[in-house]
């Protein structure tokens, strides 16, 4: 747990299951506010969380527009997503906001909210407003446990919570170094698909790091490890991913572009790539873990959606399932590569201007410059090439699978992260609203 | 059959199967070239016979760059797609064109043609010459009987072939009017996803029309029927419609813009409509046939994008697979909506300045306008309604389901089709190399 950060969990009736389904992480309670940055789905269809979540932190950084700010607590409600429910789903929602704030001595609009569940249903609010009160007031601790508590709360049809961490060195202003630690949990097997965050993450730092500098960072490590993750193609109403720094460490704040900036940030991507890369492979109804590497492209925009096309092609998935070195369906997917939003494209430091004209656009593939192997071995090289077919079937019986793509036409790299398709997403997806 | 065209197939052991695996579409012994136009896959992993079509059509006029020409024949081989194999593919697909154009009595150039099948295998295209010759000289018939057989050789994983019909009456430039027909053959049930032109249709008509004017014709009808045809996301590498004018109804040629290329248009956009809807409804491990009808929108091309996001949704195929009302999912995934690519834009009537602004861009839904009914309920309208669940889950067990989205915001429709996602579908692609 990083320092300056508590977190608890609790049962609160949300879910029919009888699982854990709220959590709260919250700073001490003698610390300054955390500096928060957030980035949330480009569904049209936002869920309330995020509205009172951007609402909130507009609040406390009018400059931010709701993507950065200040905060005292992050509150996740599993179970209900609050999405698709109109005006009385926003108060619900500042229900919550305002049960938490009471039991944390704070303003509500000192807090951000994370929901997840059945889309169209209703929070029972009134309801569960004393549990958060309680839980807010005397449930936080600082212990590690009580983090991972909060990530198992976060959970829906998730098979097991996803949790990473990772930690450097920084200065502290006076001559020496600190260690800085960096951890994050997040949840999300269903409705995943690469575009803005994905699915719900909540990352903490005790670095000290101003909100719009935080921000920056965030959206360049979701671009390249969020936004090339995908389960079924579909992007969900409530997708948000924060990151707090509490400056808890003492470590000197860091300056945008330093190379404390560049260190912090590296770690914080290896939270993100490894919560991301544990959400593909417990993706719903998912046997094996896919990783697309695209090497060789005109630039890093070309190689991701090269690697997105082919984590999401159904046929892929399919094939993947059925251990079949399908070569001609990832080709195919080549193929058929778009560049992402123009968002993520300048979240990747591509120019505004030609992250506007390039937006979704096709990327560049060269059907004689292509060169593709599975699981290690070359079965394509601008024509068919002889291999063991045997050989690459055992070789697809491992729970991870490495597809790598050579563009053969620059020095573009990217890599995303997917999962197989199954019956047993089919069934899963079929048999019960979610 | 419109008049002025003959058709036959064969069996000649591309397939395993041994089922019909060649079909040729020719003129008459002694008619004129027909005017031809072609919508080709976007997927830049092109298979040869679409390299070779281009080719072909570009001798015959060389203003339509590929698009459009003259043409005496359409060839199409079956479980090869000639597709990902290189030069040496080209190659092969020449051999075919010129035992096609010995057969005809013409040159190689007036011939195009269309693959469908496992991508990254060769043609045995010297040993199937003599048989091509063969049907060429002496097996082409115009019975409607022959139409039919060619529409069974293009099948490969399809369980029935696809077949329209419609007639209109034009000017005969005399005072009189003669009856003009349009017959389509398609096939396809997998790998499609609407993009440019999806899977393998030929439409045929014994009107006449210039090459221009009728590829005018067609690429508007796809923008509205075969684009907006989904079965599993991906764009395959042969996707390709010929439409071919023979002119032999003895019809005044219609000129672009008339009254008379109305007529035309709408008869055809009539055969391209059903045979989408038949290849959705055939669509692999499919039980129901999905289309979503979108109203309200501040464009039409904002109503066919939100049509194609909910038709494309995993998660809305696989609930109405297991007939769960689940309108949440819909909603998600109008939220989605994503316009299509600038070239399909443009086909549609944007301009082309918009199509390139617009392309890829979101498309515009506002949550509390929205409405939502499926199979005639009303389940959504800006808020959860009630609605009897039972009643609308017993609605959906009809072989085809009806979404019925309102945007609330404009004038603009749209619709488009799909089919649910079910176990079968899983099965059939992870068992199997297609």
């Amino acid at each position: 747990m990083p320092l300056g950060f508590r977190a608890g969990a609790a049962t609160v009736g949300i879910k029919a299951s009888g699982k854990p389904d709220l959590m709260i992480i919250g700073i001490g309670a003698d610390a300054p506010d955390a500096s928060v940055a957030a980035v949330y789905t480009s569904n049209l269809m936002v869920a309330a969380p995020i509205v009172v979540s951007r609402r909130h932190l507009s609040a406390t950084d009018a400059a931010g527009g709701g993507r950065y700010g200040w905060t005292r607590a992050v509150i996740c409600t599993s179970g209900c997503a609050n999405a698709a429910t109109g005006p009385d789903g926003e108060a619900d929602q500042e229900t919550l906001a305002i049960a938490l704030a009471e039991g944390l001595g704070t303003d509500p609009y000192r807090t951000v909210a994370l929901s997840t569940g059945v889309i169209g249903t209703r929070l029972p609010a009134a309801r569960i407003a004393p549990d958060i009160r309680r839980l807010a007031s005397d449930g936080l601790s600082d212990v590690p446990e009580s983090l991972a508590a909060a990530g198992r709360a976060m959970c829906t049809t998730d098979s097991r919570p996803k949790s990473a961490c990772a930690s450097l060195t920084l200065p502290d202003g006076h001559g020496a170094g600190v260690v800085v630690t960096v951890s994050g949990i997040a949840k999300g097997v269903g409705m995943i698909h690469p575009r803005m965050a994905t699915m719900l993450a909540v990352v903490l730092t005790d670095a000290a790091v101003a909100p719009a500098a935080l921000y920056d960072i965030l959206r360049g490590v979701a671009a390249r490890t969020w936004n090339q993750l995908t389960v079924d193609g579909d992007t969900s109403t409530n997708d948000t991913v924060f990151l707090l720094a509490s400056g808890g460490s003492g470590a000197t704040p860091v300056a945008t572009g330093s190379p404390e900036a560049q260190a912090l940030t590296a770690a914080i991507e290896s939270v993100a790539r490894s919560l991301a890369r544990q959400q593909a492979a417990d993706g719903e109804g998912a046997t094996t873990l896919i990783t697309c590497q695209v090497i060789g492209a005109m630039n890093d925009a070309d190689a991701r959606a090269v690697a997105r096309s082919v984590v999401a092609s159904s046929l892929v998935k399919a094939a993947v399932h059925g251990r079949d070195p399908n070569w001609g369906r990832i080709a195919a997917a080549a193929g058929n590569a778009r560049l992402a939003d123009a968002a993520i494209l300048e979240a990747a430091g591509m120019s505004s201007e030609e992250a506007a004209r390039r937006q979704g656009a096709a990327a560049v593939v060269d059907p004689l410059r292509l060169r593709i192997a599975i699981a290690g071995t070359d079965v394509f090289a601008g024509s068919p090439l002889a291999f063991d077919r045997a050989a690459v079937r055992t070789a697809m019986d491992a729970p991870e699978l490495l597809i790598a793509v050579d563009l053969g036409s620059g020095h573009g790299t990217g890599e995303a992260f997917g999962c197989d398709l199954t019956e047993q997403y089919v069934i899963e997806n079929a048999e019960y609203t979610t």
